[in-house]
């Protein structure tokens, strides 16, 4: 992948949605898609129309759940495409390819084949407040054997999708977390740490309860003691203590957040003292010195959170509002990701659009 | 389905394997799908040659992993077929459904389905020692939405295989298992006791490790305090203590083994006392009292372990052979399995083979 991909072109374009984008609803015109066997390595490289795939019914990512994804975004400033730290979603990938045995990706090359797809769909970013095009790479198993292995065939793929602000309009608006104390995401020796599909459709059942109780995502505890803070749903977890900015420190069940890492940076950029360590659900419920909280995620960017629910208890942070470290470092980041602050960190990665890609 | 399903005849009939079985390799003419969405409930049902699927790029299984599956057995014996407690499969379905918010399988109107497929596949019933045909119920969330959320649509299917002994040719040859002291399975609170797909993508890379060290399988410990015996990858586990029967207690991280439940009747049938409670590592390693270890599972059936390895010690079980109680066991619920024995418990589930099916 030096050259550029091969594109199978489309018949026709679909047209463009115009309601509501929502998350992870509409899909571009093209994917991306590579195939992996044990003779050829990752081989068949090639950009072609997004429509269904061909899998046997008894491909092993259908019964062992062997399939990592990440996500992303690529953002269009007028006449620049900007991806965010892309380098660091590969190197993710291929530790969570590695936990689970699946064959490991070139990052640098999928970057320039990510660079060669979005440009080619670089009509499909949207441009409105909180917008962004989603890029979803993944990789599954789809060697069809039913005997227990790490597969000898892959698929990987790049889908893109435009979505908008991932809490629907109100970027801002705090969330209403809900501390799950039955069931448990991932214990340390597990694959909590990595984007391992099986991790999400074991949430489904604690966000269900979570949802009928009135909160919009589950706050996790760790599996050993289930008292320690690990993460929420789909973002890592902030905490502003006594003005400095902590978050529980990486134990392997913790899934390692791009934009957990860059708010730390950013964070110690802009003068604040940060810390990574243990924080128990009895420290962030007694402890009033606890002044913000606000989650992290390619998804929900940065999320300010009002209310936390935990068993009968539930307590206001900030008064339900966002608090002004919170705001302060969400102006900061989403400034830098818009190109509308300087990059001292080097993150933007333009992508270089020509009209013929 | 209270009348036949609907069949889509192939053209022409596969060519049958003539090799060894394998396990989960070959795969015969026709398959069972049914389709969910919410509107329709499960619709769709029909029996069709087995062949590829469609599937879209976004189908939620392929990210998020919300996949749950089922193992059961047909077995020839002269012009008889026979299912072994197959009820019990779809009612451990709906226990995995529930915990993935997939919606609930009509058991019984399965158990009519899978009749009819096994009865129109009888030719490939395999009539070999220690062959059977293995039979795979599985659900995939089929959802093209990237958003983490209980699928709104589902594909349910049953493929077969017919399979040879499990271990290799060699039934009771007695398996060297290795304790995995890193890597943990599950965790109460988690999906361990369901068949969710993503349990066994997060075994790989411990199974991996085991056989690079000459192990056939993995002995894996508790989540919690990574001292209590669990499971094998693939089997429940069953101690001789003092004569007595032991095997771990359910605890939620624990897979219900059908095997498991069934050899737990049948020993206390034949007037062996039973215990199902916690075991320590420490208790195996150390107890002059163990004299017998085995494992029980769908695809093994029942497996003497001859060696366990624990960080730096290996121990002998049974001299490396196997042990009075595990032959007795064994024979005892082969012949059951067989029909040599009579069945006082109702297990065994006649398919009814017309001409026309």
């Amino acid at each position: 992948m030096k050259n550029a991909v091969e594109v199978i072109q489309r018949e026709q374009l679909k047209e463009k949605p115009t309601e509501s984008l929502g998350f992870g609803q509409h899909f571009t015109d093209y994917m991306f898609v590579m195939d992996y066997s044990v003779d050829k390595g990752w081989h068949n490289a090639v950009i072609q129309p997004y429509q269904n795939i061909e899998i046997s019914p008894s491909a092993q990512v259908l019964h062992y759940g062997q399939a990592v994804f990440e996500g992303m975004k690529a953002y269009r400033q007028g006449e620049s495409i900007v991806l965010f730290r892309p380098e660091e979603n590969f190197k993710r990938m291929n530790r969570s390819n590695a936990r689970l045995n699946i064959p490991e990706v070139d990052g640098e090359c999928l970057l320039e084949a990510l660079k060669q797809l979005v440009a080619l769909e670089k009509d499909w970013i949207p441009e409105g407040e909180g917008e962004s095009l989603y890029i979803r790479p993944f990789v599954i198993a789809t060697e069809p054997h039913l005997g227990v292995h790490a597969a000898l065939e892959y698929k990987f793929m790049i889908i893109l999708s435009p979505v908008g602000a991932y809490y629907g309009d109100e970027q801002l608006m705090p969330t209403r977390i809900y501390v799950e104390d039955e069931y448990v995401r991932a214990v340390r020796g597990g694959v909590g740490f990595a984007k391992a599909a099986g991790n999400y459709a074991a949430s489904l059942a604690a966000q269900t309860r979570a949802s009928e109780l009135g909160y919009q995502q589950v706050l996790w505890l760790d599996g050993v003691e289930q008292r320690y803070i690990e993460e929420v749903g789909s973002m890592n977890i902030f905490f502003v203590i006594d003005g400095k900015v902590v978050t529980p420190e990486l134990n392997g069940s913790i899934l390692p957040g791009i934009t957990r890492k860059s708010i730390i940076q950013l964070a110690e950029h802009l003068g604040y003292e940060v810390e990574e360590r243990r924080i128990s659900i009895e420290e962030v419920l007694d402890s009033e010195h606890i002044s913000e909280i606000f989650g992290t995620g390619t998804a929900a960017v940065l999320s300010p959170v009002g209310f936390i629910k935990y068993k009968e208890r539930e307590i206001k942070i900030s008064g339900g509002q966002t608090g002004s470290i919170t705001q302060h470092l969400y102006d900061q980041y989403t400034g830098i990701q818009a190109g509308t602050i300087p990059d001292p960190f080097g993150w933007r990665v333009e992508v270089p659009v020509t009209d013929k890609v």
